[in-house]
């Protein structure tokens, strides 16, 4: 195990930082930020934007031109070795004379995987591998999601009353939750490749499920997915509304109608319900790093109960709707404390009024 | 209104903490504590420790001796001007020479309330009130409650999942929070004067409801409630075992079978269920300033839907129990979210892995 400095680790550090800047924007690609420094003097630094345009160690080398030569490049993943839309990351070090590569984690997809790093030592450059790497991989929990398990990170938002109630039970949901936390919801919006729904959802709100994050800040829309086994939604039009892809899914006997403003896709059903984890298989194929979810408390409870959830993102308001009131997550029949679904909290903050809680299903790691 | 130095917040302060050490022995009597300096610095301490022995004054001059004379007196409630069990302080402050005498707040309580001010101006000392009047009354809002409203400080205890359920469809609840937790829950026992339940708590779980520190702080054993308008669960001994006294409330028709070693009183009870407000009044009358409700679903639905719940002490454990659950306030009939009870978060905290939430109703302020 390499011993890495405290210099080291800020530079890292750093390049992780300006790899979140992508957040929004580089999906399907992870993001990747780089710095490049002679010692303790930052000579250039740069991040993945968008995919299509130049990685990060592109504008990071542009911007130290020739102080390249000699210096070390903090990479947040492994530099490419390939030709995809740009040019082989690893070609581009080694043009321009970087010395010693540090990377916070190997690449998976299969087209790296470990390719960056043997083009580079078979230059002569001196590669380190694994520093601040679960940092790494907490950023890139999407992408890493789709390539090494084939499926995207699978994220719940809710919001609750303190007494754990999603809806009236008129399926009223406006608003439980206050003004900061709808605003704060945007955000993660942004950051996801799909935010996908349900037909209850679209009929009782007929939401937009656009991203509004009221100013400029780009982002690529997230693709809007409606699970409609009997595409029985098709003429509710917000969700078909606003700058973003729509797509349905439907069971595999569901005819689309004809001219439908679209995307339309089968999905296998078993037992009148659609195969959950087929559905996002079907997404990562497509692409999307980070799914949210935004229907009501049967969904929810359904991907929750396939053991499909990998984060639940928990606005609670500081309201109480009583015993009438739908449930945070239906269909759990849990009838023994064993059985008693654990789950951790990762985060808490205040929002306004309410608290957001992050929480992740099993015990605390 | 006076403009108080910084030293006198120093030492109003510290007065505040040193009542606080009466939490749990000083009822039904208010906590008080009391400071006697000449300028900066700190000749006398005390605060009131248990009813029946000397006031906080009367500690501090002991303490301060000689050095009282000409010293300012830091009191956080009115000195009384009546004999009860103990002398009159003011009578105390006056005979050992103290020159002024600043108080958080004027005591309501009928034999005071301005007396004691009165009785120390008329001696020639200088009297202030009103600094920091607001911790004051915080500290001893169950005294507070108890003179001026005629009913005790109404809190109520509950362990909830992440999704708002009190117990499972079967009524068991054991355990939902953790050891930290219920650790903590003592300690709010300890204070209070009284840890009321219902009957349908005492048939599923048969708690002792005594207060287990587990260690030798001293407390002054709360009054053990128990409604049941039947007097149904008088077989059930665990409440009325260990060091603390046990009352059980009835219906007026309800005849408590002879030779039950508890105590009994009649309530009013209207359509099948208890005059709550009566409850709480009965207790006020026997020298509760706080109570705490440690019982089901129903119950603190049917506190909270009266609108006497003044406080909501909320264990949250992260875990899921699902639809089938049982509420955490049942009977609250909400149908709208114009009906939407609203509460304010007071405050929160990590207790293990759970989050306790402190909860007052209406919106803040």
């Amino acid at each position: 195990m390499t011993a890495f400095t405290a210099n080291d680790h800020a530079m890292m550090a750093r390049a992780l930082r300006l790899a979140e800047r992508g957040a929004y924007t580089t999906k399907p690609n992870p993001m990747v930020g780089c710095v490049i420094a002679q010692g303790e003097e930052v000579v250039g630094e740069g991040w993945h934007e968008r995919a299509g345009e130049p990685h990060a160690e592109v504008f990071a080398l542009r911007a130290a031109g020739e102080r390249a030569k000699g210096a070390t490049a903090y990479v947040t993943l492994e530099p490419c070795a390939h030709t995809g839309r740009t040019g082989p990351c690893a070609d581009a070090l080694i043009g321009a004379g970087i010395a010693r590569v540090v990377a916070a984690m190997r690449d998976p997809f299969p087209q790296v995987d470990g390719a960056g790093f043997e083009k580079l030592r078979a230059a002569g450059i001196t590669v380190e591998s694994g520093l601040m790497e679960a940092q790494a991989r907490a950023l890139n929990r999407g992408f890493l999601s789709r390539v090494q398990r084939g499926r995207p990170w699978f994220r719940v938002k809710l919001a609750t009353s303190l007494d754990g109630r999603s809806a009236l039970a008129s399926g009223e949901s406006k608003w439980i939750s206050g003004e900061a936390s709808r605003m704060d919801v945007q955000r993660w919006r942004a950051r996801s490749g799909a935010i996908v729904t349900g037909a209850g959802t679209v009929l009782a709100d007929d939401p937009q499920l656009t991203v509004r994050l009221g100013d400029d800040t780009p982002f690529v829309p997230p693709l809007r997915v409606v699970l409609d086994p009997g595409l029985a939604t098709v003429a509710r039009g917000r969700v078909r509304e606003g700058d973003a892809p729509t797509l349905y899914l439907h069971a595999p006997d569901a005819k689309p109608p004809r001219g439908l403003q679209a995307q339309t896709a089968a999905v296998t059903v078993r037992e009148g319900r659609f195969d959950l984890d087929a559905v996002l298989r079907l997404l990562a194929e497509r692409g999307v790093n980070e799914v949210q979810l935004e229907a009501g408390a049967t969904l929810a409870g359904a991907f929750l109960g396939a053991g499909l959830v990998d984060e639940v993102l928990l606005y609670v308001a500081p309201v109480l709707l009583g015993e009438r009131a739908r449930p945070m997550f239906d269909g759990l029949g849990i009838d023994a404390m064993t059985q008693k679904l654990k789950m951790s909290i990762v985060e808490s903050r205040y929002l306004g009024e309410d608290v957001r809680l992050l929480l992740r299903p099993g015990s605390p790691t």
